[in-house]
């Protein structure tokens, strides 16, 4: 005998789980969705409301070959992929600069510092150090779970895997050093709350100029 | 008879001018350098001093096909050129956030509107009201003349076009409302300095935070 869920979320046969997916077929209003969208979705919701102006950063192409037909649009014919030197997502919120990674693990455990370049770091200190607020938002896939570790936390994670130990950082490390946020119906991901608590200094909305 | 300048810049042959080269011929250390060029060559110098973070975004591109070869990296098909929907450069200076576009004008009179796209007026403006620093910087090249035209100014000419008026930017607007950048050598264009009459909330450095 199966279980119809009566609240409106897609049920899934059996039948028609594989292996490899079934812990994707617990259903959540936001599963399927990668970080990305969710993170877009967020940022679109936060700039229609004018309270943030926050951009996915285009994904960095080497352009070798463009063709372009009469009266057309270009086609690049030939491209690859570069490794970004900057992380994924910046923009400005009260002022503030804003500047994060964000990564999901299947990990029910840990998350597995690999999955950050080390240019990704180095980028996330330069911008520390010159009074930007930068961190890595992690999504525990698995789990469900959201968090936002800043910058300091994962250079100290950083280097202790530089010398030596561990080369990840425990879920219950992102619940000790993390703020954690929790999906919701709109936007699914309202993260600029949860940085508050890690950098009190974006507590006040800046003044705005005069002149505007 | 020839007269050569003793100051290190290069000479230029009169038997090797052509007629729609002879303004270039004018030889100055950054010549032959798009105005994108000399940005990035002086964020590249910003960041190595640890002065500001400030990088290019990448161009963004719609990717519809990719090649997976065996053992090598994918490579792109088939690609087309999406239009920005931000600015240029963006990045962190002094704790605040920096926003702009860059344009260049072969015009020695003014700088036409028609350069600007109307998303990249409304993303400046959004960023101004969230409290960044958003300005254009416009280099007329064939007068080797750049200036930072802060959004406030944009935003007037814009809706004086939009009201039915002119559709450019004369020069003698952008040397009454606009900081003038006089080129040198390393970085050829030290814009940032130029921001300050403008902008005067980045006078002074932002407090590091006290845990860093």
């Amino acid at each position: 005998m199966t279980i119809r869920y009566p609240n409106g979320k897609k049920y899934v046969r059996p039948a028609e789980q594989t292996g490899s997916r079934k812990k994707a077929d617990i259903s959540y209003s936001n599963r399927g969705k990668s970080l990305e969208d969710e993170l877009n979705d967020s940022n679109a919701y936060y700039l229609s409301q004018g309270i943030a102006v926050i951009h996915k950063k285009p994904i960095p192409i080497q352009v070798v070959n463009v063709h372009y037909p009469a009266r057309s649009a270009a086609v690049i014919t030939e491209a690859y992929f570069r490794t970004p030197s900057t992380t994924d997502f910046n923009g400005v919120w009260r002022g503030h600069y804003i500047d994060f990674e964000a990564k999901e693990t299947k990990s029910a455990t840990s998350f597995p510092l690999q999955n950050i370049h080390v240019h990704q770091v180095d980028h996330m200190k330069q911008v520390t150090v010159q009074g930007g607020i930068a961190f890595l938002v992690v999504k525990f896939t698995t789990l469900d779970r959201y968090f936002i570790l800043p910058y300091d936390s994962l250079e100290e994670k950083w280097e202790r895997m530089l010398a030596g130990g561990r080369k990840s950082i425990t879920l219950a490390e992102f619940e000790e050093a993390a703020s954690e946020i929790t999906p919701r119906f709109h936007p699914v991901l309202d993260y600029l709350p949860g940085i508050i608590p890690l950098f009190p200094q974006v507590g006040e909305p800046i003044e705005r100029q005069e002149n505007l």
